[in-house]
């Protein structure tokens, strides 16, 4: 009976200081697209989410480590400004899509035959 | 810098059918309890909550899974009326509990030097 009901455990994180929540899906996906696209309207294009939505998400993490996560350059070989990630930015994108990827490969082993 | 911030993951983890979630933190303790105390209420009364939210819950996850969670059994030796686990019960907080302590030992390590 229940060995036919498709019953699975669901994985999630987020990091967190002290204080709580500071970064999750959400900001891994506009940092890994500014990285992607070199600015950051570029990523909220491709992302289809508003630019003040970014921005707001941006600036609080900011303000909870006390760290800016982008560094912005002007000009440039193409004439445009844009925007780089910080050391810490890098960090965080490498230290959040390492954990994800090891996550979901215990998800996958440990959701097979579960029940 | 950003190595002064104590930055961890945190994971949290339920159990879903293809109709989402069914089986998490609540539940789990609820049925625990009642493992331990062997009635509902002994178990509603330790978690501190209240015995109609307890019982919505358990409805919740019978009607999802079309299996029942307790046995009630009345009589028996201390001659008041008591809850037994069903075998969908019993696997439940068995892969649950599994789970959730091969995620508390991923969790620490890897949580270890994270920045």
């Amino acid at each position: 009976m229940i060995k036919l009901v498709k019953i699975r455990p669901v994985f999630k994180f987020w990091l967190e200081t002290d204080e709580g929540y500071v970064f999750g899906e959400g900001p891994f996906e506009i940092l890994s697209k500014i990285q992607e696209t070199g600015t950051l309207s570029g990523a909220v294009k491709v992302l289809k989410i508003s630019y003040r939505q970014a921005w707001g998400m941006i600036k609080d993490i900011e303000k909870e480590l006390g760290e800016p996560l982008l560094k912005t350059s002007k000009g440039g070989v193409s004439g445009g400004g844009g925007s780089e990630l910080t050391e810490v930015s890098l960090a965080l994108l490498d230290k959040y899509s390492k954990t994800k990827q090891v996550l979901a490969e215990f998800s996958k082993r440990i959701t097979v035959d579960y029940f």
